[in-house]
């Protein structure tokens, strides 16, 4: 027998050749629950003599042929699992759902193990993890922080070691800024990568299914196993899942020029995004400092207009026949949509189209950007007296990212003076998901920080051709 | 002195380089405008003076500098040219512009002379030419015969040769449908490959600025002057305007599986585009029959709901404030879009989506599509009975191809047992232009057809070399 061992994909896989049985991960799972005693994490967990019979039914350990064999994952609670409720932390909007989203059912098919849904900021609409009727999950490094969503729930539980991964969705940030306050990685493919059938929208064309992993490693087996062209998903796109080939020595990074920074009067944020700058340049990297002003002109068309309308013909139906079933502050985003005309719409889409006109330059001049991933850290006290201000300050680094199809992952950096967790995101343009997640390896190994908030050791880094594998040479006669 | 020359392009240079004077271009053109007496082509003429010392002013005949040197052109009158009001067929709406639209600015770069504005559909919505409160455009084959629109004026001009070459637009067919009824060519471009900057909108999100010419050649070589990225324009795109390469001997053409293919009881249609497609297995091309239900699918988005909000959102203002100055067709059209919400225009884009991602596999499975251009001829009394009806059953083989972001171009292929013109039009993925062009100019030359109504026969073959440039490899690495 093999000691407990910690449960990122490596270690379990290192733990299960070593004979040690997957139904010990399930009881493992239910002490960590137990012990963290968070119910704001969990809107459902399995039952833990079905996960025992699931783990039982994997057969003999074979990471070849189930590359997630035995991987404990948690599901945001806006993705279908077969059997279980999905609320979108609505719960009169409940139903219970005969089919996995896609999603799930290729994770499922590799191995990987449901261990239940997880809350959220109702219908997918926060970044600050505090717009639920639920108990708020508490933010796993420091408790009077936010947590971060829209996925709260399932970035404190990887963020706790409770699974290996779980999955959540970006639309405006919801799978980076809870990452990015909880001390793990959160990748956001780019849009179509991952399909959204099974999935409640918040904005059709630009939700995207992001995943939560200890690392970036493990964010991106589970990124290998989930990017599969949907034809049941109109927005679906086939982007390459194989790896990128080796990461060239010397990377263009774009940065937000000096004056193009904020962190609202966080200096201990400001302090810890240039250290990971100048950990970069250390790596060899070379930094560029780009205007982003246009970059946040795009983030505020997210909240105006004609996106805010997507969100609410997503649920207009329910919306209208049940307003008073929405939490406070959704409801007041949500009703604010009821009047946008077609014209409002189409004029929000035409602004947009001018600024992808503008920023894909600047796209084009690096071959990534690094940002902070957060700003700042806010108190729940602080979110509470402001809810929708301090929200969307929250998402400077993020809001703009999907509306111009690119791709991000946030990677922990470091701990700050105060303790707590720093963090960057990493962003390029779509397909660029592979080399994004190669960068975020090093970077994290870099820092030598634990896991979340587990303590564990980074595993050993794994032979990087899981990331950096040979690209694919597309020949196109025009 | 050469005797009067026809107005092709290629007719026009060599009697220029034989000595025949510009002037005697313009004194021409009058005389045949004087000759044709149509008062609904021209909306508005420029003054022969004028005209007479911009010719002077292009200096010795030089096609080098000057591709376009000495060649007269018509503008329909939804595009600005600097100092001639632009009226979209609505005087009230009338203004005058100070600057030329990008796309007539590159083509007088080039030594082409703007001769004037031209009728079409109000606010380019129709397919007729029947919208407008000016005189009717008569169809220049028939003059009982609906001209085709929404670009009229456009399209008649250039079949009777009054001009060279004339701009339209297309939207759901505008630049194609007057083509075919007119004996002409009309290039309807990829999205975006054309600028739309000083053009007033349609549905901005699927405009085009298309070309009316007497032959392939003449229509590819103004794209190939006029196809340049802007960046004033937010939906313009880089596509290759310099050619395909030489014509694969064997393309895989598709076709409208026989019971998608619609005449509305024009038997006379039906047979002619029959031989036309055995004129393309003639030329060792091969047919595949493809089922064209999620192609029509596609087109009855177009007006019904998002699409008809984006023109109503175009001219809002004034169609709130002066409702009464539209066209009573044009009026109603739009007057049912101002009640559609932003949900509705959401929903409209995911339905489009959705069908994109069932087309696509059936467009990559050919090199291109042949289709009739319009399915049959109408009389303007039969028109007059059903404006709106007649309009849409117009655009079977059109509405969906600017949504799909296919190009396409139309041409003449025969001479029915009725007299009336033949067409068919070649559709391909974005970016193929040159490619439709190519077949178009091997299935106009072996039609043996004369130009327009002009009874001129076509001149010689240019070398191909002027379509069929080498293409472009793109290496992409994914």
């Amino acid at each position: 027998m093999t000691d407990t061992p910690a449960f990122d994909i490596g270690s379990l896989h290192t733990a299960y050749a070593g004979g040690w049985p997957a139904s010990n991960m399930i009881e493992t799972l239910f002490e960590r629950i137990a012990a963290i005693a968070d119910p704001g994490i969990f809107l459902h967990l399995a039952d833990r003599q079905d996960l025992l019979e699931q783990v039982a039914g994997l057969g003999s350990f074979d990471p070849t042929a189930k590359p997630l064999w035995g991987i404990p994952f948690a599901v945001k609670d806006n993705i279908d699992v077969a059997g279980m409720p999905t609320t979108a932390a609505c719960p009169d909007y409940a139903y219970l759902p005969d089919r996995d989203a896609t999603v799930v059912r290729l994770l499922k098919d590799a191995g990987a193990i449901v261990i239940g849904k997880t809350n959220l900021d109702q219908f997918a609409t926060g970044l600050v993890g505090m717009r639920s009727p639920y108990p708020i999950p508490r933010n796993a490094i420091d408790p009077s922080l936010v947590p971060g969503g829209s996925s709260s729930g399932s970035a404190v539980a990887t963020a706790h070691g409770i699974v290996s991964f779980a999955l959540g969705t970006d639309t405006a940030g919801s799978g980076r800024i809870p990452a990015g306050l909880n001390n793990i990685v959160g990748l956001k493919p780019s849009v179509g990568a991952l399909s959204t059938t099974g999935v409640i929208p918040a904005c059709r064309t630009l939700d995207c299914v992001s995943i939560f992993a200890l690392t970036a490693a493990d964010a991106w087996s589970v990124f290998s196993v989930a990017a599969r062209h949907d034809p049941s998903d109109a927005y679906s796109k086939s982007v390459p899942a194989t790896g990128h080939g080796p990461l060239p020595p010397v990377l263009k990074i774009g940065v937000p020029a000096r004056h193009d920074r904020h962190f609202f009067g966080d200096d201990a944020m400001e302090t810890a995004y240039a250290a990971a700058l100048d950990r970069l340049v250390e790596l060899g990297h070379t930094l560029v400092d780009v205007p982003f002003d246009d970059f946040y002109a795009t983030a505020n068309l997210l909240y105006e207009g004609a996106w805010v309308a997507e969100r609410y013909a997503a649920v207009k139906d329910f919306f209208n026949a049940s307003e008073a079933s929405f939490h406070p502050v959704t409801r007041k985003i949500y009703g604010a949509a009821k009047t946008l005309t077609a014209a409002d719409a189409f004029n929000g889409l035409y602004a947009l189209q001018a600024l992808k006109q503008k920023v894909a330059p600047l796209i084009a001049s690096v071959d990534l950007f690094c940002v902070p991933t957060a700003p700042r850290h806010y108190t729940t006290a602080e979110l509470a007296a402001e809810p929708i201000r301090e929200n969307s300050r929250l998402g400077t680094y993020t809001n703009f990212v999907n509306l111009l199809d690119m791709c991000g992952i946030a990677v922990p950096t470091g701990t700050r003076s105060d303790g707590l967790p720093a963090s960057v995101t990493l962003l390029a343009a779509s397909g660029k998901d592979g080399m994004t997640a190669a960068l975020a390896a090093r970077i994290h190994q870099a820092s030598g920080l634990t896991l979340g908030a587990t303590g564990w050791p980074q595993p050993p880094a794994r032979p990087t051709a899981d990331i950096s594998a040979p690209g694919i040479d597309l020949v196109v006669v025009g």
